[in-house]
């Protein structure tokens, strides 16, 4: 635990009304020195693939002990479970549909809990707000330094999405689109990449097993997406003009696709899920 | 008050320009230990009446002590009076438009000051932006310990809106949309409601003198609303198949139209004031 | 450096990916008592005019000593130096592409210094998101008290942004269109004004040597912009009807131009950089 207790928020809710505020006045009427940090609130609606990105991209970033509660919830009020992970990295708070998945495969998850004790909920809970009434009250305890066993009994088997394709073949390897950001810049499965002098060297991202370790020239390279052909692979925007898409290293040492300036998703006209290949 | 003292902001301000920014600036350069939480600043320009709604629906889960500070302002620079109103529940601070009158019916007032003392003030007061002239710096030395008392004279009949309909019959409640939300769930002012087993109960809301409690059956009810009829009220959207119209009791205890992972707004095509109608 | 050091923040990140959260984390892992403010996060992408002028009319309203960290970065990876700037009234960071230019034309810079060294960086630098790897790290180093000079080299001719156009003439003053705002208001280059009973005053904002105060009527003045003439110049919005196009000074001493309770950028048609002219 920090010693000054950091609780992030990840949840679809938007900005425009007063959820996100109403769960940080309960955050701070449990835990009046937690820190509050707004990951995004801005996640497609009840969008739980898109979550588990966001939140693998960002959490390593922050301070050890962070308390990071999620909440995108399309089952809120069905039987799927609130529970709480535990890692050496901080601690995971949100409903068991999968939204930790990329997280778990980065981690060696210490614990899995079903938030079942009611003392560490509001008085009254809602069918509707479990964010308001289960989660916030749960991170805020966790944040104020109650442990994790406190909260429930064990879970085996949470529950978890596939992970992300991603094949290392010879010559060849596949994987998915699975974001755009902001800047229409498209990330990809295929990490996490570090350079190496010329050339690249892949570590298998979200642990999978049984996947090698790549090693690679970025100028031989060969990217296919969306239907269009990428020679090479260069390290940052200002290696080519305005416009020109390219493909390189991204921020979270994915494989992204860009153009200087301008909207790769669009010009792209890519998903999440769709296809990417990258030869040599 | 709180000892970490805490002061909400709700303003109608959106979030591209530096005018939220420079009213948090502004308090901590008077209160640095002031805690500063959002409660959103995407109110719809100018709506005095979306404002109280959402203020209503927030305060009561912050902790006590807390000053909330409200600037939506359609009057800066006229004569409209710059009030704080206390509660035991905490402080509120913003123009004298109405934008506390749901909450004003929900708490006992204990006190109603004009902001008048310019020692609370910026030493320069512009004509545009009273929410970094005089209500920012009026919420920051309330928040550090400054009382109520000292920032000016009582205000005896502050301006309010009028409550919000709800009619209690012997076997209609009748009311109005309040707002809608980021998900399209349609508010309404029917409530507060709570589920008694089989049985809801509705306490009036916004303390409407003269409503009578009422009890009936969740299963008999018929919601009317935008020229559509919704038999019965459920517990939370997992009751339904996706893309079902449903009435439930939403996270602030009053009657709300959902469509499981749908728009209710869009389909029903209801604004605020429109007539809702629940039968048994 | 205030007691409770602040870092503000500034990007053109918007709020849907984690970026911003991102860097925060980063900010509290290294400086865990600094609190943060967001200035804005929708800087219109690679704007680094509006930025230069978002931030020349929120920074004074901050503390003493706090640590703005700015990141609007087109030549993220290229050779343009990332830097900070030292005022009395506080420590800016950020790349040196011209987003301090305007602050720098008011304030009576100490020092600006080249963050060179990499022990203030995280330890591995991507090629894409130097905000995170290299701004939010300095930023918070400085919050937490290291001084500018260990940093790095000064630097000597930091990028500028051609100041904008204010040119004062015994009865015309012409400048030039800012920015406008959420509220569609309109803020032009003719400031510093201050009224003086029906007079104005103008004090020449961005320490413009050479440029005269100036000193005329409200009443008899001619505001010509976006091919509208407007006539005498009013304290506020309160002073016309509902849809009426006034000229008042705004909340950053500026000459803005304003719809009552309407959006005068749309009406005006007019963008950054469009002339405006005020004569008597």
């Amino acid at each position: 635990m920090s010693k000054v207790p950091i609780v992030t928020l990840t949840t679809d809710f938007g900005i425009d009304d007063s959820y996100v505020g109403t769960m940080k006045g309960v955050i701070l009427d449990i835990a009046p020195q937690a820190r509050l940090v707004d990951v995004t609130h801005q996640i497609a609606r009840q969008d739980v693939r898109q979550t588990a990105y966001v939140l693998y991209s960002a959490y390593r970033f922050f301070p050890r002990g962070a308390v990071h509660l999620v909440v995108v919830d399309p089952g809120v009020g069905s039987r799927r479970r609130p529970i709480a992970v535990q890692c050496p990295c901080g601690t995971f708070v949100g409903p068991d549909n999968g939204v930790f998945s990329y997280v778990m495969g980065e981690e060696s998850v210490q614990e899995v809990i079903e938030l079942a004790d009611i003392r560490y909920r509001l008085p009254t809970v809602s069918r509707t707000f479990h964010g308001r009434d289960i989660f916030a009250p749960a991170a805020a305890h966790l944040a104020a330094g109650v442990p994790i066993e406190s909260f429930g009994p064990p879970v085996k088997n949470p529950v978890s999405l596939p992970i992300p394709l991603l094949n290392v073949g010879s010559r060849t390897i596949r994987g998915e689109v699975l974001d755009s950001d902001h800047f229409g810049n498209v990330i990809t499965s295929i990490g996490r990449l570090s350079w190496e002098g010329n050339e690249l060297s892949l570590q298998p991202a979200f642990q999978l097993k049984g996947e090698e370790q790549a090693r690679f020239p970025a100028d031989e390279l060969l990217i296919t997406v969306g239907g269009m052909e990428i020679e090479g692979l260069l390290e940052t925007y200002a290696d080519v003009e305005r416009g020109t898409l390219l493909a390189l290293v991204g921020s979270s040492s994915h494989l992204e696709i860009a153009i200087r300036e301008g909207n790769a998703a669009e010009r792209l006209d890519v998903q999440a899920g769709d296809a990417v290949e990258l030869s040599w």
